[in-house]
């Protein structure tokens, strides 16, 4: 692997889950791979378990790890194209990823979408120009479009549940925020990737990219998507169409236990952070079916794995 | 010990101070108990010495240091039970516990009380809901009301004069801010725990929390309190009986050479930041009688003794 | 050394850049020297390439590192003598340095100009604070008049150009903010203490302090200067004389191709950040004839050196 921008890097995402279940079991199977060797982590935006979780996966690589929050500690960076600089930024992307490059080996990044203009979100352009400029390879902690991380992550914690062909439903839920669709978005290409039977349930106004979702059943009810479910996978997201709106819709999509009890004794999933008795009531976040700390400890393995494979840059191990 | 959150969870203060001593004169002994764990210290507020003292302590133990500012790097918390998440919070404490138990071995909190409300700050939220979801030890790095790290290292530096049943007293002191009581609620908790001979000075207004004072005689005259003294320790804080004010009192508390001539060529303490002029004068803070220094110094054996005992889980080594 | 607050704390530069050199060749020559010491760097503003050259360096040599970016992590600082500290500022300098010089090995500091006041600039008071009251030694990481790591890399590039005794022209170059002289400060003095032939250009109203330039042409055409240049150092400053401001001159002073074909086929040099088609165009600063990336690289060995003189005290290795 050369690069973790998209969950589409991973060649063989069946055998990637194996072999991250099995580095799961000896996580300092390979605690010298990144000796000498320094990772940088690049963050836009707040982070917690993907801060942390990476840190731990270089860290059990043997990685020195250094990281960077852009906004408190290092100059406002410009993006644009043969830009006249005479503006707020003062530094161009081309030179912070040169620098980043004469310095570290693996450059992580993390940045979020604004949410104001579909097709300038859709250029992703931080990640893009980090990827375009920088020397060493790019991975991704969350773009303005994908984060697959998580989405790897979560098809591992899927794995775990030993479910022989689970039906997942990705089912929104109510945020009083504006929020990105990066989450979705690799799950719903990490399911197709990995032949998952995934269906969605979002409220009218809230179908995803129609590029990605291709393919994928909508259900525009929701408790009629969760029959027979074996997962549900509850997330906000904004609305595509409307791009970025917070729709004045019917707000009844949060998860309780009565919908719960409309599926096959399903198991929950959320990426976190979660706002509680908003997304998901308290009962069904903290009851036995909730599988929010084993995705949380999967990120681990996720991201100690994709650095693995850049690190060695062959297809397996 | 499998926790530190109030000095109190220091079984026997006696042992552990001579323990400590020892220990600062061979501060690499345990230089690899800690290898392959990790400690993350949380900060909610600035911290200065808190901050690398603690990082200096882990290091010498072995264990790998992670920082988190929260107000930088994270998610803004909530501490509600039960709270419908639709405000300005994004992640439950419940979450962000499961996520750094998941990460970390060990997790240090740092968390000033808002000094608005004493019922609210008296719960010590923060430190009490990071102590009751996490799965991993808990060490208190100044809470909304104890610093017990600052006592402790304050029982090792009182020790190190060998000054033999001193008269300490604990001084109230002018500030131009509202000021927590962490620091005097834990001081005073500490002398009573290992029998030292305290007394406090403060101004009418100024009595600290009476449940943690009984016992202990307090002066609203402070040069009477002086006769006789060993050790001045020089702290403000904020009124109690009228929480978190700045009281219009007797500005004439501030600590100078004729008030240290009343005492017993008194050794003068303060656990810093300090503001000069305000609090203690240029003469007595810069004098061969202060003992800032070794106060500071100090707070590296304390965290590594208290980090010691959790890593091995038993009363000594 | 002792300590590095200008560049000419090196003794002999000549000899300092050769051995600079070699150390690039093996750069984990001395990996084990820094065992059991710690370097803490104290970031008053904004930082990328000194922030992360200083860590890889240090990492190179075996330290332990800590970062402190004060703004966001400890308390604001008070630099006054004296001072009655009934303000904003809540810890004293004095305390600081002795707290940092109680847990570390050595101090790195950074601390731009204000560009109010000249007078208070001149003092450079942040850094000779520390230096006055740390009692571990101070490395200069940008202060309010000198950046001398940036000058010495900027040494090192120029001898590895291997061009023999190259005319270097410092131009001047437009910008819309308000910047500091350190830069050009040190690398003026820098090309005086190597012996290096060079002029300087600059508009009207632009001349750097006399008593720095003393000896060194000053052009205010910048053509004329450019002529049979082997190396164009491009770099914005604020106003000297009408201190801290930026004059309505002529912004005719961008570097471009056109300029750069008076030259005798010139190197192009900058320190970074830099405004593209501000200060250079891009085709100038894209061209193989830019030395930015060499300097960005050799700031990890001139951080290097620096601290390998320091930890070993004595004038070469």
């Amino acid at each position: 692997m050369k690069k973790f921008l998209s969950i589409s890097d991973i060649p063989d995402l069946d055998k990637a889950i194996k072999n991250a279940l099995e580095l799961k079991e000896d996580s300092m199977k390979f605690s010298t791979l990144g000796k000498g060797k320094n990772l940088v982590m690049v963050f836009f935006n707040p982070s917690l378990r993907t801060r942390f979780s990476t840190k731990i996966a270089a860290q059990n690589l043997g990685l020195g790890i250094t990281t960077l929050d852009v906004a408190q500690q290092t100059w406002p960076l410009e993006f644009g194209l043969n830009t006249i600089m005479d503006g707020h930024t003062s530094e161009h992307i081309k030179e912070a990823a040169m620098v980043l490059s004469s310095y570290f080996d693996l450059i992580a990044v993390r940045s979020f979408p604004q949410l104001k203009n579909r097709d300038i979100d859709l250029k992703d352009v931080v990640l893009k120009n980090f990827s375009k400029y920088a020397t060493v390879p790019i991975i991704n902690m969350e773009s303005a479009t994908a984060h697959p991380l998580q989405s790897f992550a979560d098809a591992i914690t899927i794995r775990e549940t030993k479910i022989n062909n689970p039906k997942i439903v990705l089912s929104w839920a109510p945020h009083p925020k504006s929020i990105p669709h990066s989450v979705p978005n690799s799950f719903v290409k990490m399911c197709k990737q990995a032949g998952m039977n995934l269906v969605i349930a979002n409220p009218p106004g809230y179908d995803l990219d129609p590029t990605i979702t291709s393919g994928i059943k909508v259900f525009h009810h929701q408790e009629e998507s969760f029959e027979n479910a074996d997962i549900i996978y509850s997330k906000n997201w904004s609305s595509y169409e409307s791009y970025g709106q917070v729709l004045p819709t019917d707000q009844n999509w949060m998860i309780d236990l009565a919908k719960m009890d409309l599926t096959n004794r399903a198991k929950f999933m959320h990426c976190l952070p979660v706002r509680r008795n908003v997304v998901v009531e308290d009962e069904v976040l903290d009851s036995e079916h909730s599988l929010i700390q084993r995705q949380v400890q999967n990120r681990t393995v996720a991201a100690q794995y994709v650095m693995h494979q850049i690190l060695t840059n062959v297809p397996t191990y």
